[in-house]
């Protein structure tokens, strides 16, 4: 698999964060049997840039004595046009999809410098998912369960399953603002719902994960103490679970899932709305 | 622009997360004069899932009287088949890439179940990455300088300008270790970097930001107090620019860069490479 003749080096360009062009030529190559070098190249924005993307990209060509993959998205045409003489094979990941549009909808389309990840910073999206990822942290690990009036989720379950990843990744990408709350073994005689989390009970949702990660993820922290061990993540995890079913809060085994998916998941079970930003 | 003819109900459809599909398309889709409706469908892993999918989208056709476009990635045939039926106008936001890909490296793409967002969680990459977050969210706001040689950056400017969003960011898309550090009022009179980061001088960067925008967003946090005053931010800001420039630590305004332009013009000028999971 790993063979010579399938070495490629890739890069990735743009003349804004180049962001989507990684992200969608992840996906991509992720379908081939290739053995690939990666470099990204953003804000391209000047003629002089571009030529030494140009110069690069030739470079590795007689290095390697193989065409490089570029994955690029550039708005300005100066720029594209140098950029294109390089002797590469192009891949514009954005015409390919607005070209078909366009056809489509009988409508041109209007190409935008660094639309996708570039903000009006006064805009109330932008500013919103600030203030979400501000309220995340305030409101990680129980620290404070104040104001969770304005939460839009109040996660739930035992230390280590996953909760801080995932509520900071919900307030980052879906502008959402996320309290987590550990149960920890002091709770684990007379196991409840806190009394401030009581009235937004809606609002939360649990995870849990299987005991061998459990104790795994506990020990590498703490190796050895009765914290990661066998019997504590045991009792913690049955008895967690069974407040989840016995108080009808919808939970999520995170074992086997990425914080994008036990994110994305969390979200299609509990019905919240994505804030796009 | 928002008028009704350019009305279109769209759909993010995958058998993943969906986040590939909707990241492009939002870029797709900014360089058009549409009025949008959107819904995200992730996991539509069942026959019985997709068939309900394929209805939504009928619905929904049927509703406004107009073709929804559907921007999907679909792995699996006959799951994509059935979606495939519905009344709409289909873009697979993968493909568009693999056929050109396949034909150019003449080799036959592996189509990955939910390639793009899933991870092996015993892989490196994925253990580096919520082992940053960590250490980026222990090393918030100055809150502890220890362990700064397992740091990949550290990021210095006065109180809000920025440093806490774009640590997290660095660490949930990079994998990177960030720690970040505040000047505040009591350290103007002798500003200098703090001892324990001295050695580490070569990992810092620093973040400023234009005095109005200080000012408004110092506002929003402490109305009318000092910290939030004209004269306070114009000190601190004057103070610590200072300090940059004459220790040659490179430094970035983010007055008018999102949370990504910042995160992707400081990787690019500090030469830090991304841990791409």
């Amino acid at each position: 698999m790993q063979n010579k003749t399938n070495f490629r080096d890739v890069f990735y360009i743009s003349d804004g964060t180049a962001i989507t062009a990684e992200t969608l030529a992840h996906a991509v190559l992720g379908q081939f049997s290739l053995d690939i070098k990666q470099t990204t190249l953003p804000f391209v924005e000047s003629i002089e840039r571009a030529k030494q993307v140009k110069n690069l990209i030739n470079q590795s060509n007689e290095k390697y004595g193989v065409q490089p993959l570029v994955f690029y998205s550039v708005v300005v045409p100066e720029i594209k046009q140098i950029i294109e003489q390089a002797d590469a094979l192009f891949y514009d990941v954005l015409k390919v999809l607005v070209e078909p549009l366009e056809r489509d909808l009988a409508m041109k389309a209007t190409p935008q410098l660094q639309r996708s990840h570039s903000i009006n910073k006064d805009s109330a999206s932008y500013h919103d998912r600030i203030a979400a990822i501000e309220y995340t942290l305030a409101h990680d690990d129980g620290v404070s369960l104040n104001h969770l009036e304005q939460a839009d989720i109040i996660l739930l379950g035992v230390s280590r399953c996953g909760k801080t990843p995932t509520s900071l990744y919900l307030a980052m990408q879906f502008g959402l603002r996320a309290v987590n709350y550990p149960f920890i073994a002091d709770d684990m005689s007379a196991l409840k719902l806190p009394k401030a989390i009581e009235p937004y009970r809606f609002k939360t949702f649990g995870l849990t994960i299987d005991i061998e990660r459990l104790v795994a993820i506990r020990n590498e922290r703490f190796a050895d103490s009765e914290y990661a061990s066998l019997e504590q993540c045991q009792d913690e995890l049955h008895k967690v679970e069974a407040m989840f079913r016995r108080e009808a809060i919808p939970y999520l085994n995170t074992s086997s899932l990425s914080v994008e998916e036990i994110s994305t998941r969390l979200l299609s079970m509990s019905g919240l709305k994505r804030n796009m930003c």
